[in-house]
């Protein structure tokens, strides 16, 4: 799970496409799908008046017709290949032709715009899995519209709720469902974080029980995860502030205590992803230290070894030399002793009883 | 005393809990019991014209009942098993659902939320054996709620000071009984920090003496413990200064210094942390700076020894080569000399003094 | 590529020029050629009711000319050697001579001035190649002016569009001229960042896989340029700030959200830059950290081999002395007996593995 | 001098008492005196009209009685043991209980409190010898109050100019008094500022020089002081920007320059404080660097010597080798040559020559 | 050139003698000549109408007479021993004792401060030997004052304009010309900063190359450098800002725009100087990382040298052992065979390719 660089070849290759259309001429705000777009589908669920429908697959048409009869609709795009749809949408509801261009730009950074009539939320949905899709999503007084890279989202539990016919949900405000659906996919960070943590805490125990393994690797891994994470959470963040600063007839002042509630979950992932990222760093460190530890302990052998028996070596090489001794009693006399060999021992024995005794002083061993 | 990570893996499981109630559908501030959670013990203090009454063990609807009857009453739930009585107790006292689900939901980061007629802090009360639990107080006119997750709790100084009778207490303002909770929170506060730092400066002299040890797994334990702390204090700190921010009639003027005063503890609580942080990352770079110079040290031991010997032992080597002497005058010279042994003895000997003087010199020595 | 230094000989004999001038008394605000200026080529673009003309290579006086003519005319000046042109625009337009000596000194940090009558954009416009210029725009009613260091600009798409009659542009609006010259300019910073971004990514892989090579000096390299581009992008965003704050009958409300995307894209590009300025640092830390891990390795190899070779030798150069084993039985006893040798042999062969085992058992192999 | 880490201990204790009276009910800002606290001294300053009276060890009664008679007096308590006395100067000045217990609790942030009819600062107080003392100071209309832990203090000079007459001091201006206290005290941390500045430059000096030493160790303990220092530092700062902002009658306008100038000196000090810290951490990894340098080129001779006489010695122990020359010529052929030594010998130089040559090139030597 | 720490010694000697003073009894404000002052040399100069007139070496009285018949006088005092001439000066302007004695303790941290009737600026005045003054500026309708430390300044470029006939600076606007007068001390900084970053890019050149030599120590140097000049850098950029926002007849709204500019420039050295301390820092994480790979390196020679030829040592000292063979066939068996030493050799040279080749798998060689 390579989180936050996932969408760096797509992104690339978008911004090329991107680059190439404008280099013939046509103007910011001009719509083209990007050629691996997923297909369209459209559902939409219309509540009001503790009633709810729900369609999948319609045509814009069916979906904007709902409109006239339902208090409140939410359509959703899942799929960004049909421009047309999202053109005929963006017209009946008169998003900017530059918030259209955000919607199919899949790398936006989160945030959130406001107009006379609606707001717009860019934001980024997790899966399980650790991919990530971007969602836009439009509110204002009777409608909120969803458009997401793919099908497969965070808004099950709503939709359930829905369908459950919970009472705030089907009173039909736009600014509720919104919140829902915002709090739905905040949400869904948790598990991600939960999962991160979780590693990192196994890493953890791993390197202070002194396990084997590729922890530098991994923690490098979790912090560009964490990093990815951030630099989308933060702007999230500023996002909700701007919706909670709103003043505007459909966004009602019960509904922002809920957005408060928001909120505080995206603090509370900033903090957490800062603390683990600032582990994560500790924890480098201190597998560096604990790494160099052994290392030092390693060469603390190989000198200790090296320091006894190199002298040691050396005495044995000097009563290996050549030197004839029946030429004169100068030369290696102690070889022809009859206690020489073992005088000899005694001496080697005694230096590296030294030796040691004098590591164990210095508290080498 | 792991501090910043005992919650992870309760919080995960709860996590887990709401996700899936949230999948089938429940509504944010629905109120469902975490199954680990302590069972309720209500308690109720009540006070007001110098006169203070407690019980404890109380029905909910007993608690209430005081309520009429004195200026002031405190009602305490200690363990948050029973939703029934968190509800009845929210609705008597018209406390939001989001609120109450805080309540239940014990990983919340500190904050204050500030309604029309009551205020809602949230904080993190700390044990003397390193554990914390959360505490939701919500205080408004004639009322003081406290939501804790299991008994024991930082609050024994003020109920003596209510059982002895202090007068500012037993005067009935439900801001002063706050103060007085919320700052017996924050010096809890106090023995915990004051344990950290004995351990540090325990550490620092170890490692300053060179005593051998773990010293680097404590640090970073009290590391990841400081940036736990740091974790729950700085949000803490905003939430005071969301009360002393407050214009609202049940928040007296005079109350206004004594939060003052809990807040300049907090700031001294942070500015202990931050300093101590600092000081645990210097004590990890000073071990690191010191192991480096020990091992330095050894490398310096093994050089010198290995430096003299190894060539000593590569002319003890030549004289030990199985040249004939005999066939020529060139071969083996030395060995056939009467004097050739210590020739070759004193030569060594100069050369290991050379080399020991080079050494000194270079200050390796 | 050395993007952030390019301009760093250059500025500094520009500034060794431009203090030899203040010496001899010349004002600040007087217009003196870099003698390496390249040759100017004034271009005009005048647009207006839905009608466009373009002419390259023209006087000041006929770019002026059609000022009278055209609701809005576009005059850039490629080059800024003819510091008589440039001084008959800044006259024609009322520009302040320090806004023109800025166009000249071409080491401008980005930012955005704003006199009544029209604002002063400095912003820095990279090429392909990795070479930057300053790019000095005004925009007032009915005139934008773009003075560029050469030829070759991020402008082409602009020109494409206005050639192919994009209304909006063609409507003769100075602000949406402005925006659309700027956005130009941002665009082109796209894909020098996603070539520093797969350049990074390729590094990490690298890294990772333990591939040799030059990747630390790679990755200071990447380092420098990261921090170039950030002091560049980080005052650009702020003088799009100052625009978007801007309250100027010639700044219409409608283009107001055109410059907000354009900031987006600079909070892109900062985000960007930030995130990858971090991954940098921490693939430093991890070559350094895996490249630790492989000289522990090798250490460890050498070590191992030390420690069992170098006392197997010794005990080969005890058995190698010249005792004399015919003057007494204590003299090198193992060496006259029959199974000598092989029992010598099996000993050494016990030791080694000896030594294996231990080594096994810390983990060292 | 264990600058930040003096009142460690001492915290420590005062803490647990405190808890204890807490915990048996004593209410915030219950009096109580440190055990340990030195005996109170207290001596009074009244001057006015050009006119000034001092005396030393007089009683409460005594010295507030001279607050009728002059237009200003300041009391100074030396001593924080005798409580009453403290109480009885807080009752006659209109002292709120808090600030009575802040001057009691000596670990208190430097902070500055406001109230209707006078001002609370708290400093901290350093001496020469590297100690150092809170300093609560009060001023309003008519009076200065100070009170230290112990005898001593940085007040001489202001006693001095008030014995000699100085003019602005014998006004009788109870803000210009307190504002010179204030000036006094921040004076006294410049010598001290100096003192370190002098260390780490020294060992700045001695570290680039090379001379051996527990510099490492040093640096530590000065990272600490400058911690230490910043924490009181730059809530200073904060509290004289508290009085900068003050809206009182009794601090006159012309009073606010001299606060400014003790504010510039606090700017000046955290500065010096941030540079130095800063200095220190560089100097630190300089070490760092030179002492790797200095192993580095260890192992380089290590390597060397290693690289030339290993294999030199294998040669030798190959023609120290016992097989029979005399069974067939294969057999240790050279030593059975004329001039077989000398070949040898010469072989052995050729490649200690051509390894000295390689090391040359790859320039480790 | 230690630009930062150039103060250091003079600043202690100053503050000892302030101490001393104020020991004494001196009230702030008292001014007098540090005794290592250079000798004051009073020169100025009067413009207006399109006049000007320079004298050096006035007296006081001269200098002020002037200012009756000109309507703009500049009066500088180089050198600040003369304490009569300056007190003169201040007495004649105006000035507060505090700022007074701001000019002559040299140590100021660069501020503007303002009065009713005139500002005070202080900034720090580079020259090209690395040295630094202070500059105390005051301005206000029809004067400019200008104290330093020393002859030799950086106004040489104002003064030759102004003899040129300037129209802008014969104008006689004080705030022209001070502004003039700051610019140009601005400008003064930038041949120190472009040194300074041809330093850094020579060193980065060199470490880039594998230069041999003490760019640690060079760079350290720098740092401190950056250090020192970020410290002066910051505070001048404020003081700059305090100007901007002077709402006072005597500041013309024309003049502003200048000032803006000179405040771009301190903004830019900002950028500049922190670039570079970033650029520094890398520097030095690249030097020691290039550093532990040559390290690495050598260890890696050491290790294959060592692996090699210590157990070719051994076999060689096996088949050295004195074991008698003519004992019994057990004892050195391939020693009596006639191709013993050619099958030992084909054996040891077997093992060494062997692990050559084990070698150069792990990627060692």
């Amino acid at each position: 799970m390579r989180l936050a660089s996932i969408p760096g070849k797509k992104r690339r290759a978008r911004r090329k496409e991107k680059a190439r259309r404008l280099a013939v001429g046509a103007p910011p705000g001009t719509l083209e799908a990007d050629p691996q777009a997923a297909p369209t589908v459209i559902s939409v669920v219309a509540v009001g008046g503790g009633e709810s429908l729900r369609q999948t697959g319609v045509t814009v048409a069916a979906a904007l017709a709902l409109r006239e009869a339902w208090p409140l609709v939410w359509i959703d795009c899942s799929g960004l290949a049909d421009i047309e749809a999202i053109r005929a949408i963006g017209a009946a509801f008169g998003l900017h032709p530059l918030a259209l261009e955000d919607v199919l730009d899949t790398a936006q950074r989160p945030k959130c715009e406001v107009q006379a009539d609606h707001a717009f939320v860019v934001m980024r949905m997790l899966d399980r899995e650790g991919g990530s899709e971007q969602l836009s999503l439009f509110f204002g007084e009777g409608f909120v519209l969803t458009f997401q890279e793919r099908r497969g989202d965070s808004f099950e539990p709503v939709r359930q709720r829905i369908a459950k016919g919970a009472p705030r949900l089907l009173a039909g405000h736009a600014d509720y469902l919104a919140y829902a659906l915002i709090d739905a996919v905040i949400d869904a960070y948790f598990p991600v974080v939960d999962a991160q943590i979780a590693r990192i805490e196994q890493l953890e125990d791993d390197i202070l029980a002194g396990v084997d393994g590729d922890q530098v690797h991994d923690l490098h891994g979790l912090r560009r995860e964490l990093l990815g994470l951030k630099r989308w959470l933060r702007p999230t963040r500023d996002a909700l502030g701007v919706i909670l600063r709103l003043d505007r007839p459909w966004l009602r002042a019960e509904t922002r205590v809920y957005f408060t509630d928001v909120q505080d979950h995206a603090d509370q992932l900033i903090d957490t992803n800062e603390t683990y990222r600032d582990t994560a760093s500790g924890l480098i460190d201190l597998h560096m230290t604990l790494s160099a530890a052994k290392t030092s302990e390693v060469i603390n052998l190989l000198t200790i070894i090296s320091t006894i028996f190199i002298p040691l070596g050396f005495l044995a090489g000097l009563w290996g030399m050549n030197f004839n001794p029946e030429i004169s009693e100068w030369n290696m006399p102690l070889t022809q002793h009859p206690y020489g060999y073992p005088i000899a021992l005694a001496f080697m024995v005694a230096l590296a009883l030294g030796l040691l005794v004098y590591f164990r002083k210095r508290r080498w061993i």
